[in-house]
């Protein structure tokens, strides 16, 4: 499903994607970006990773607060919705009172854009990029299952191991994710506050569970990495 | 994004669907169920709602339990991850330790199925299918940016917000889901007790947030719900 441009796989459309990295060097629509800087994003634009990786953030102005009393501002929260990695799209959706918005997760994060339309242009990509949406819904759907669990220790493993399986990289000390995820940005994401996903992070860590490694990456045992995105089995 | 058979818009490809629908039964690739059945379902085949409304549960096998002792099964938790409607595509995705299930969530659901590549046999309609994969994918992002808010009133009000807007219809009380959703339903897609949901969605209605109407279906006041899936606007 990802069509990362340094893969050997020969099915890739390498040549394309060169193709599009010229179009958009040419066009003025290619930025590197460092580590957790902002990605100015437009909703309406297809956006393209070319190297690093992206941050996809989620903001809510919490409408269920400023009822009672109009005259308090409404309170922002955001929540961390995942990775785009090399090769992956991304966009950005606004829908009160929800806004997304991207970060350049770790330094020399180089982003593409283009319009939709512009996406004709390479009909067979435009189905690789269609793909790569169809892959990550499927990704996202497995995350909402894991944040539907009642407790925060189970949000937390589900989505460590989601992130892992997806991000991760082999090490000797088990499959590893390849850039720090603070403890902050975890807890946005499962509704938990920082304090407390250091604490579950312990508890995971003593029960054998995950594992860090080097400076603050995190790690899950090889054997508890599932990488065959089975699909084609039997349920 | 959707394309409803039912629609009188003319650029939905009405004809294409109805030939669909027609391969379907001469190929014995359709049925009906009532409330609350399991669809069979196998991951790798495409599924489309032809009639009614299709519920998406995510099963976890909670493996954050089990290692400390071994002679516990593990847990099972199920999460409501989202509705299919009449005229969208679904599938089936199972990766260790998730599987997602369907079940017919009204009366007369009918789904129809097939494998991806028949799907190539109607072209425009592979486009139609992907852009409704890419328009869910969208609507997943926002549903993971509700469930990062630490509370649990912030989690429940934003995915009532979100279903509703997806599939609610105008009364004269608001925009009202047209079937029931139970509170175990909805706690388990926030991770709450359906006792928690019970008592916060009574704050919510005295704060005038929400109502019910009828055999307990879910309303938003007609002013707060934004209709505008407004992908064109800057953000």
């Amino acid at each position: 499903m990802n069509f990362q441009p340094s893969t050997s796989d020969p099915s890739r459309p390498f040549l394309t994607w060169q193709r599009i990295l010229d179009w958009a060097q040419e066009h003025y629509r290619d930025r590197t970006f460092n580590k957790d800087e902002r990605i100015p994003t437009r909703s309406g634009l297809l956006y393209l990773v070319q190297r690093g990786t992206v941050r996809l953030m989620g903001t809510t102005q919490l409408s269920s607060h400023d009822s009672t009393d109009g005259s308090l501002p409404p309170i922002l929260e955001e929540a961390f919705l995942g990775f785009v990695s090399a090769g992956q799209p991304f966009e950005i959706v606004v829908q009160s009172p929800f806004t997304l918005s991207a970060y350049s997760h770790i330094d020399q994060t180089s982003v593409l854009w283009m319009y939709w339309h512009e996406l004709d242009n390479w009909p067979h990509f435009r189905r690789e990029v269609f793909n790569a949406f169809h892959y990550q819904h499927q990704r996202k759907l497995l995350w909402l299952s894991t944040l539907g669990q009642r407790k925060t220790i189970d949000r937390l493993f589900g989505l460590l191991t989601l992130i892992i399986e997806e991000f991760g990289e082999p090490t000797p000390d088990g499959y590893c994710l390849p850039f720090p995820l603070t403890h902050g940005q975890i807890g946005s994401a499962i509704g938990a506050t920082r304090v407390t996903v250091t604490r579950l992070m312990g508890k995971l860590r003593k029960k054998g569970l995950i594992s860090t490694y080097g400076d603050n990456l995190i790690c899950l045992p090889m054997q508890s990495v599932d990488f065959n995105n089975d699909s084609s089995k039997s349920s």
